[in-house]
């Protein structure tokens, strides 16, 4: 593979050069995606909208952020196929960056390179060119991380100290390596290191490295997965050219048919009523996301609790837990450069791979959006453990005007209300408090949004007294599809205190559901073939003595108020 | 809880006064059960059923095993609620013995019996009256398991090489401790053993003990659950009397909210593809029963691959797998007395806590069913390691005629074919071959069965280029529940010699599904409104190589042929 390097110029000095060279490769890419572009499974009426491929520059052109299914504060690419996020980190400036999987030739995955976009907020995105481009005709620039080389431990960046370095999973026919390239200009132009690739194990299925910083031991640390061996390596490294292999954690929870998309971070412990910080919890977490075969159907993430010494990663038991109760929450990653104070940021891949190919918002010319940023930290909680709590990262961003604000006792709610926002996404908070003693057996919540002629709905609810919450998208009808499950249910108990809360996130095909602040989550996407403009929100049988809070706020389209809807190229 | 004990005579001699008693009991029950039946979630619709409670009498009485919903090849009890499989053995004349958790004074869980039924094939059951009842109106019997003293180890038994004894949970709002109770009539009657109970550990949440011999120590193992604990105690007994912790397995795999069920079983070890034994291996499983918060909500079943000492349970590795990729499989046991050389045999409940108690066969006066008899076997599979393979038991004493039988290149099918067999139950077999090289992105089997209007129909298909199986039950009507999920899916490949299976038994309102001679298993409840008639299949995109076979066959009630519809008290 070294003989292909340096093939493709990334450097930024080359910029001028390269965009010269953009139509060839776009081309290039056009040709690739008629060979790559995988195959739906099903060649029926669902996937009539590949037809909607364009002979694309390969670049970002036109940001249309209208559409029926597009969200409107999640972030979806400006055309074509997305998948995983990679190399989020946000740099000095306080600059998030994201980039991602994406097939800029394509509304199915193949033809794989780096989408790239940025964010003060985390929810305001600013469309960039492609990032990282597969060097060859015959290869894709696989999942992968970033990091900030304040020190120059590389010796990429002699005279500044944010210099950026991907380190990413080169793939071809023949071998998945791992490759880094680096970036002079924070992270907007890479140029692929010479000495590529850093680790072949001649495999090839080996892939998705991720990679931090550990302070302790000063180095770098990488997680990479052995996919179909269900082995995750951590190698260590003084400069990320240089990669030692020190360990390996392997055949713990759910197998699947793959591992992928492994992420270690250091994760703070947090009392998970107050929030306050518990001191000198020296925890980590280790994910891995399973793709095929998780228990739901696809893909999952699972993740482990534990301690890392630098170089071995011990989860804290032999138990198995999940990011999510739905089923499209896969790959997710933390973001590099997060401060020691503040809790880490992830955003995950809001999709599965049974049907990520062939969901209907390729009518709108893309596919695939990103979850919520989320920040997490770990609890220790009295019943089932250790549980990573996840949050939406602050809303305030988005947040709009209050279009419900209703308090009762007992019994009652809010009967069809308007959710007719410009955006037509919203932020749904309700509390219950006074659960205490006895909860009669018909204890419920129920919330239906539904569509102006009542023909279409999502619901979800709770019940008071067998703790199960569900969460049900069987009645939207854009979308059918043997393996697009209907309804999740989780279980999940009112706290020591008496109270139950839930908020949720609705965004045009995206609902993000968060119980008891994010000790529970889901995130699923639907696909209603006209706009939710109504929601009922009723509780039933509830003790006299409970009170619930219901508060409804629209939420501001981030693409309008960046003028994203003009070409960004 | 010792007070208490040798106030209900269970013993044999004592049978004609306890018909005397019979009476009162029965008054009694009627009464507890007015207190102690659990109250269904939702009062709504869907449980009018419950009117149909009868003043029971507290035996089965009338068999009835007519009705849209009511099984013909899967047990179901007479009438009432029924819930975890109980004591299974086969005795030394070869009878089958199934006790289970019963309600016979309600369509929902509470005021808890051991039922119990026989049977020669484990197919053809016939009920028997009431085999444990609680001692009193405080108390429950709860799950447990039953062992032949052949050598009487418990002094029971000067006399008799078949006694058989039962050591289950006595549950009671104070505490759960685990009692024995012995039979010298072959484990139709028992009697409490007075030095109950056996075991008590001062909880309320500690049940359903499962015992084994072991041959090498010469004693006797009970796995026993820590329910919120998520620990599965140990211990070891000469005599089934004096019982000593040994061991505790705890905090692997998927924790839920309750660990319940365990199950500890010696299993062979076979080649996947060719049946055979593999000789000197020496490994067990270790079964544990989930609820409520498995993947897909509510209960599952997991299993640990391993090896056990005598005293401890070591996991062959960290990861966990589930017996189902549905969720109609709970609480699983293995039975008691199968010969060394066979095969273990396993039967589940074929429901889920999330809504075995409102499932609309309460309209026919009972709740719940057994899954089929299964023979089970450990293989070590090239991709995913330790698989446990569940089959069907022995069809042969309930198939009937051949239906349809066609074999096609490529693709090819069969639709509409008319599936109105007596019983309204049909078994079908499927296998593809020649699935070798490169297949098609399109290549899929789909199988629909539908009802005479087809306005209702069960669905289940394969994709063979992304190896994922469905199975679908979303378009039945019968019953609607947001924690009914519509649609379930996994992941399996063809085998290397480029064949593909799948067997079903399709049986009025459960479908078991056994894909690659049960690699992989699904059990799962339908309810359409009206009886399924007819059956398409299909395949599409296949490779020119490529071959379906297709086997349907009529099933034969199992009820009519014993006479059991009428009543056997």
């Amino acid at each position: 593979m070294r003989s292909l390097s340096g093939l493709h110029p990334f450097h930024s000095r080359y910029w001028q050069w390269a965009n010269i060279l953009l139509g060839l490769v776009a081309l290039q890419c056009a040709l690739v995606a008629s060979i790559n572009v995988k195959g739906t499974a099903h060649e029926d009426d669902r996937t009539i909208a590949r037809t909607t491929l364009t002979a694309s520059s390969g670049i970002p052109a036109l940001d249309n952020y209208t559409g029926l299914y597009r969200p409107q504060i999640h972030f979806s690419p400006p055309q074509e196929f997305m998948n995983d996020p990679n190399g989020l980190h946000k740099d000095a400036k306080g600059t998030y960056h994201l980039y991602y999987q994406y097939n800029p030739t394509g509304l199915v995955a193949g033809n794989q390179h780096w989408g790239h976009a940025t964010s003060k907020d985390l929810y305001h995105w600013e469309n960039q060119p492609i990032a990282i481009y597969p060097p060859t005709s015959d290869s894709q620039v696989f999942s992968g991380s970033a990091v900030i080389d304040s020190n120059n431990t590389s010796g990429f960046f002699p005279n500044q100290t944010d210099g950026v370095v991907a380190i990413y999973t080169l793939n071809s026919a023949s071998a998945e390596v791992q490759e880094i390239a680096y970036s002079h200009d924070g992270g907007y132009s890479f140029t692929r290191y010479d000495g590529n690739p850093v680790i072949d194990v001649n495999s090839t299925q080996f892939r998705d490295p991720k990679v931090i910083w550990h302070e302790k031991t000063q180095r770098w640390v990488m997680v990479v997965s052995h996919a179909q061996d269900f082995v995750i390596a951590f190698y260590t490294s003084p400069d990320l050219k240089a990669w030692t292999l020190v360990s390996n954690f392997s055949h713990q929870g759910l197998l699947g048919s793959q591992w992928e998309c492994p992420n270690l971070v250091p994760m703070p412990v947090r009392d998970v009523a107050s929030g306050e910080l518990i001191e000198h919890q020296d925890m980590y977490v280790l994910a891995i996301s399973v793709n095929p075969g998780a228990p739901l159907g696809g893909s999952a993430t699972q993740y482990f609790p534990g301690t890392f010494n630098g170089t071995t990663f011990t989860a804290i038991d032999r138990t198995v837990r999940l990011t999510d109760f739905a089923k499209d929450n896969y790959a997710g990653q933390f973001f590099y450069g997060i401060l020691d104070d503040e809790d880490p940021i992830s955003i995950a891949w809001a999709s599965n791979w049974q049907y990520a190919e062939e969901v209907p918002t390729a009518q709108e010319g893309w596919r695939s959006a990103m979850s919520v940023p989320r920040r997490n930290f770990l609890a220790n909680t009295p019943s089932t453990g250790w549980v990573l709590v996840s949050r939406p990262h602050d809303l305030r961003p988005v947040l709009g005007q209050v279009l419900v604000e209703k308090e009762w006792r007992a019994e009652g709610g809010i009967s069809n209300a308007s959710i007719l926002t410009e955006s037509g996404a919203v932020h749904l908070n309700v509390a219950v408090s006074g659960l205490l003693g006895s909860i009669p057996a018909t204890s419920s919540l129920e919330i239906v949004l539904s569509t102006s002629d009542s023909q279409e709905s999502l619901s979800c609810g709770y019940s008071f007294s067998d703790n199960t919450f569900f969460l049900d998208r069987g009645n939207t009808r854009g979308f059918q599809d043997p393996t697009f499950t209907s309804n999740f249910s989780t279980s999940v108990f009112p706290r020591e205190d008496g109270t139950w809360t839930m908020s949720a996130v609705v965004d045009r095909s995206i609902i993000e559901v968060f119980l008891n602040e994010g000790v529970a989550s889901a995130t699923s996407v639907f696909f209603a073939t006209q706009p939710l403009t109504s929601i009922s929100i009723s509780t039933a049988g509830l003790p006299s003595g409970a009170t619930t809070k219901v508060e409804l706020r629209a939420l501001e389209s981030v693409w309008r108020a960046t003028g994203n809807d003009t070409a960004r190229v």
